[in-house]
């Protein structure tokens, strides 16, 4: 069945057409593509028993032209308010920019739009300018009943902005994009919440350039998302960066925050601890749109250092024992690693092709010193900080790595990563072009369920035939780390697929891991809040959101499972 | 007047007479003391401008037998029940009892005692047994309309348990004082939430012979009431330690809970981290018992490795110099010294005194060296963790100290320091038997107004005549710190010294403070929530209330400035 040849397929290299589906679902950059290398091209065909055959022709692209007949459900009367709100300019119901704004980056979305089905769409695009502006948008919303829709960077992979109830949708990346304040003497910078990624670390990279300061900064904060999220999103969403295990998770980075809800404007203080009862920051993170909208947060920000950076990387005879490294460097009380990444056998498996370290010098001395294939697991990593405090975090886990039975890769393969750590998202359009999907479900865990939960969900995945699940933990704590797995399978029924996953997040659920590490709920996971938390906790969720809003109008229709 | 002499006062050195106000009001262990050295007494008396003959018959001791005529208001039913549930010994409605089980560390409740002014005392103390006795008495109460306060360890300097409403009070370290689980995989010890300080880490220091685990371990948390303080205690109050820019804050360091409330029994979840909406456990942390009663927690547990602790003292010329470099080593990324604590001028001035550093070689090498009396500052610092980690923070810190100044004073004032650590409020009732009060406040600041707090904190205090008013930083973060203020007054009248306290909270707030960095709120502190957070955030905090505790059995009165 496997053919070895010089065949690669026609994977598409041009922007999608204007006004297609394609140019709504196609994550990132619309030029921007990380095709399948021939090793993992191989992979695929001898996993799911394909032939060059199968790779001549493309079953969907989603380059249709996107035409719907969908009137907005928004009255002239309020359309002709929205726009003395925020100006004509602003305010769109034209059914492409609805649907766009409507779209995030779950693969259901993605198989839906490759045919033409479309959900809800939202029924107005508006692009504020000024928090003053939400806020009177939202005072309006309430009296009328509108339900409000935050779009950040689009990068949701639960349903986490879909306009279930129709309504409005705020862009807020369009206007809201600025440091509006930064403060070299507490090391925070005050952004509006649209700000994305790329446009935020630039602008601390080169502090001393624009605010005349002493040293250049960072946020610290790298998710995969990284260039289509926003600063906001990152912490309504409690999102992590691929460095968190140094830096933190986007709930410890914001030091402040306002925001808009219909009860009112709450603007928390900036303290970095205070004894004042329940903290309304905490309650306002990770509530997901669900109790108003964020329109700015204070962040920490770090020195820039990155010529203080090491690398390193390793490998381990097996999973135990990378799993047991990672424990012991998590406790180990001399400092984090900022990358902290470990493979098991199935992810070292294609990682290796995937990062292109496959028939190097470094896949030739794992194989001759037998770290075998399929059992062999890859530790990558960095320290950042201070250049001492980062050597040492490097000596410790490099002692602590083969106490544990690992080799020294050097820095290649973590060198190798690093340059393509936001394009891996990339592969799904080029693989969903020939029926193959490739997706992601996480999970946090504490060290000593661990391996229950991998077991369990592996198993549970690879029950499916013909189904690549690779596994990785990137984020860690003293008391435990995520798990992140990617599974890769041919399908094209959209209600199989849904029951795929939903299956999945069931054994996540029941093995004991948490719904979500870092995705956050949205809708996807909603239904299953409930079941993991129990009714007592959910009531409390319930009844701050009666609170905040009592009208349902933010983020309504099963976000967090709150209805 | 001053007159330098032998004399030395006949400071009390036995414990109170049993039964006696000074039995109650007396902080810590009935035998414990410490006594001002002739150096701080000399101070006083100059401060003060009072002669050895003023020192000579005590104005108050409090050694006076309780005699209380106050009947409960619990009835004969009710007490049955109380019984029923919790056992005839475990129930007591007896005067003394009541009035001790009512009695925080506040120095207005000790001026009441020593002249037998008695407030609000509790209709009866229970000391229940088990979870879920605890969980039949808040259902009971809940439907008989009880008021419910909870004695942790008595070291509230807030009115923080204080019967308000009469009603009966829990007290947790009774019965309910062990470690239930110990997780060495995870870190963690899972407590009853009445143990206290000393007998939590004796368990994790000697972990191997308990648990026979493969190290022992530390909590991490040593605040100044660490001998009389539980573990619940420190997380319900946001409470930090000696050693918490290092260790964290005590709401770091819970994992997760059990609450009980009136409106059912929460469990938080373990996980290191999880994106999975607003945390019920983020709600609960500081909620001062106003929500609930947090039974049990799941604490995060650090390898005991004292062998590893590096000891560096310093001293700048000037307050300034000290917090450049605070600031500097705060923001350093190298890691954390755990005691990290820096004194102003006037409280190095006592300080040396009672540290008893003065006239010491180092006293004569900072002379020497021309760091001035009411200028200089000096600077205690301890670092813990893995031992080059550990030495690498020293040298840093080494660095930073010289490059703005700084003198090392070797590890001695710190050593010095380290072993009165708990020892200080002992001071507090040879003072007051003299009508010298000392008194302390204390909020958290970011780096860039904690001059103007400072400043005007100290102009306030200051103003009133006589008045020493010692500050210290020791809770570092790299966004900000804590200010730390000391007060020594000659006073007698209990609404004069009433005012005057709330005249530098005013004070605290006015000047951009937080109303508290780990005392907590308490009662005496209530009032002003409005005024810091705003309405707002008052009315997310009282909708949490009437949704965990409808009733209001829950610490009613005032706390929280819920009420």
């Amino acid at each position: 069945m496997t053919t070895k040849s010089n065949f690669t397929p026609k994977w598409i290299d041009k922007a999608p057409k204007k006004g297609s589906f394609r140019s709504i679902f196609k994550y990132g950059d619309p030029i921007g593509f990380k095709h399948p290398n021939a090793q993992f091209f191989d992979e695929i065909k001898k996993k799911f028993k394909l032939s060059n055959k199968d790779f001549k022709e493309k079953e969907t692209t989603g380059n249709e032209i996107v035409k719907l007949e969908r009137k907005t459900a928004i009255q002239s009367d309020q359309i002709k308010k929205f726009i003395s709100i925020c100006g004509t300019d602003n305010v769109s119901s034209q059914e492409y920019e609805r649907l766009k704004f409507s779209t995030g980056k779950t693969i259901e979305e993605a198989m839906k739009l490759r045919v033409g089905i479309v959900n809800n769409i939202t029924d107005l695009v508006i692009h504020p300018r000024t928090k003053k502006e939400i806020s009177e948008l939202v005072k309006y919303c309430n009296q009328e009943k509108i339900p409000i829709y935050v779009y950040g960077g689009g990068s949701s992979v639960n349903y986490g902005f879909y306009p279930e109830k129709g309504g409005i949708t705020l862009v807020l990346a369009t206007h809201l994009n600025k440091i509006v304040k930064f403060n070299e003497i507490n090391q925070t910078a005050t952004v509006e919440a649209g700000i994305l990624g790329p446009e935020f670390e630039k602008l601390l990279n080169n502090a001393m350039k624009h605010y005349g300061v002493k040293q250049n900064f960072t946020c610290g904060h790298f998710p995969q998302s990284f260039e289509y999220s926003t600063v906001g999103g990152w912490f309504v969403t409690l999102g992590s960066g691929q460095q968190s295990s140094y830096y933190g998770d986007a709930g410890d980075l914001v030091l402040g925050v306002e925001m808009i809800s219909p009860t009112g404007t709450i603007i928390t203080k900036n303290y970095p601890a205070t004894a004042t009862g329940p903290k309304v920051l905490d309650i306002i993170k990770g509530s997901e749109g669900s109790l108003g909208i964020v329109v700015e947060l204070t962040w920490k920000v770090f020195h820039h250092q990155p010529k203080n950076r090491q690398y390193f990387s390793f490998v381990f005879p097996n999973w135990e024992a990378a799993v047991n490294a990672s424990r012991e460097i998590s406790q180990g009380e001399f400092g984090m690693p900022a990358v902290f990444r470990i493979s098991d056998a199935e992810e070292t498996h294609h990682g290796l092709k995937i990062y292109g370290i496959e028939d190097t010098f470094i896949d030739k001395l794992m194989k001759f010193r037998a770290y075998k294939p399929m059992q062999r697991c890859l530790f990558l990593g960095t320290a950042d900080g201070d250049k001492r405090f980062a050597k040492n975090i490097k000596s410790k886990v490099k002692k602590i790595c083969k106490k544990h039975g690992a080799m020294s890769l050097t820095s290649f393969p973590v060198k190798k990563w690093e340059p393509s750590r936001y394009k891996d998202p990339y592969l799904r359009e080029d693989l969903m072009d020939y029926g193959v999907l490739i997706d992601t479900l996480e999970t946090s865990v504490n060290w000593d369920n661990l391996h229950e939960v991998h077991q369990k969900c592996r198993d549970f995945i690879k029950k499916r035939p013909n189904t690549i699940c690779m596994t990785h933990a990137s984020h860690f704590y003293s008391q435990g780390t995520n798990l992140y797995f990617i599974f890769i399978i041919k399908e094209n029924d959209i209600e199989a697929y849904r029951k795929f996953l939903e299956g999945i997040i069931n054994e996540i659920e029941k093995s004991g891991g948490s719904l979500s590490h870092h995705h956050g709920v949205g809708r996807m996971i909603g239904k299953y809040m409930t079941q993991h938390l129990g009714e007592n906790q959910m009531n409390i969720l319930r009844s701050l959101k009666r609170h905040f809003d009592p009208n349902n109008i933010m983020n309504p229709g099963g976000q967090l499972g709150l209805d």
